[in-house]
C-alpha cells in the first residue's frame, strides 16, 4: 500500500509516519519510482504497536528505540524482553533520598523472604524503596509488611498474564504480546483500583450511595 | 520558622516555595517584618504534600489545585475525595476511537453485573473502554471477561486499603490518607506487578535463572 494508505490505516499521519521512518522505528517502504514507496502488513503491524506504546503506555520515542530492538532482536528471550520493557514504561527513579540505600536493602530483604527470583537491577525495587521513603517523610511508619497485599494480587494477576502469553512460532508475536500486555494491562489494573476504591468506600458510607445515577447513562 | 529554614526542612527551593504561593497551592506565612514571614508545621506538611503529588504522581500543577480545594473543602466527604484524586492523578482518556462508545456500554454491563456502586462519570470506566478498544485494534479478541483476574486483585486490594484508612478527628488528616494512599499505592501496586511477572517468567523459564546473581548487592 502507499503511505497515504498506511495513514488512513494506522491513523498516524503522513509526517508522523515519516519523522518514525527517519528515526528508524519504521523500516522503509519499497521504492517503486522516485517519489512512491510501497508499505507492507508489517508497517501497519509496527506502526499500531508504536502508537500504543506512545498513547497507551506514555512512553518517549528513545525508550520506545530500545523496546522495538529487543523485539528485533531474536537473541533476546521473552524473560529479558520483561526486564526491558518494565524499564521503558517505569524507570527507577532518580531520587536521592537521604534513607533510600537503606530502604532498597529493607525491598531486597522482603523480596528474598518471599523467595521471588529477581534481577537486582530491576526498577520495581528502586520504586518499592522510594515509596517507603515518601511515606516515611510524609510520617506514615511503615514496614515492608504494608506491601503484603499488593505483593499477593500482583502474584495472582501475572501468573494468570504468563499463563495467557501468546504461544507462537513467531517469535514477534510473543514479543508484541509480552509488549503490549505489559502496558495496556497496567491501565487495566489500576483503573480497576479506583473502581474497587470506589465501591468500598461507597459500602463504608451507604449515604453516598450513587444508585440513585444508576439509570443514567455511563458515559 | 523562616522560609529557609522551611525549604531547608522541605527540600523545596525557595523560588519554588513562593511560586507556590503566587499560585494559590500554598498559603502565605505570617508577615513578621517588611521582608519577613514565619512558617509553621501546616505549611511543611502542605509542602511534602504537593510534592509527592509532583514526584511520585506526576500530577499537573493546575490539577493540585483541584485536589487541594478538596482537601480543604469540609463539605466534601471521603467518597467524593476518592473521585476528584483519582480524575487528579488519571483523567480520562481524550480518546474518540470508533468503538469507544460501544465499549463504554460493554464495560457499564460488566461493572453492573459485578453489583458494583460507581459514578457514571468515573474516568475509569473510560480508561478500560479505551483498553478494550485499543487491543482490538491491536488484533487480540478480547471481551470484558479479561478485566475478571483485575477485578479480582484490585477488590482485594482495595479493601484492605479502606480498612486501613486513617481514623482522625482532623478530616485533614483523612483527606491527606486518602490522596497519598492513593498515589503511592498506585506505584506500589505496579512496582509489585512487575516483580510478579519476572518471578513467573523465570518459572516458566528456568535456563534465565538469576540466581547467580543472588549475592550481589540490589542496587
Amino acid at each position: 500500500m502507499r503511505i497515504s494508505e498506511l495513514s488512513a490505516a494506522s491513523a498516524v499521519s503522513i509526517p508522523t509516519i515519516k519523522y518514525y521512518i527517519r528515526q528508524g522505528l519504521l523500516a522503509p517502504g519499497t521504492r517503486r519510482s522516485k517519489t512512491q514507496a510501497d508499505y507492507g502488513p508489517q508497517h501497519l503491524r509496527r506502526l499500531r504497536l508504536i502508537r500504543t506504546l506512545v498513547d497507551v503506555g506514555d512512553v518517549s520515542l528513545d525508550r520506545i528505540a530500545s523496546v522495538l530492538a529487543v523485539i528485533d532482536d531474536s537473541a533476546v528471550d521473552t524473560h529479558d524482553m520483561l526486564s526491558v520493557v518494565h524499564t521503558a514504561i517505569a524507570p527507577a527513579p532518580p531520587g536521592n533520598d537521604p534513607g533510600l540505600d537503606d530502604a532498597i536493602d529493607e525491598v531486597a530483604t522482603y523480596v528474598e523472604r518471599v523467595g521471588w527470583n529477581i534481577k537486582p537491577a530491576t526498577p520495581a525495587l528502586r520504586q518499592l524503596a522510594q515509596a517507603l521513603v515518601t511515606l516515611r517523610r510524609l510520617g506514615w511508619e511503615v514496614t515492608t509488611d504494608v506491601f503484603e497485599p499488593y505483593m499477593h494480587a500482583a502474584d495472582s494477576v501475572a501468573e494468570w498474564e504468563l499463563e495467557r502469553l501468546p504461544h507462537s512460532d513467531r517469535r514477534a508475536d510473543v514479543a508484541e504480546g509480552v509488549v503490549i500486555g505489559t502496558i495496556v494491562f497496567e491501565t487495566v489494573l489500576t483503573a480497576w483500583r479506583h473502581l474497587a476504591q470506589q465501591h468500598h468506600s461507597s459500602r463504608r458510607n451507604p449515604s453516598t450511595d450513587t444508585a440513585n445515577q444508576s439509570n443514567s447513562t455511563i458515559r
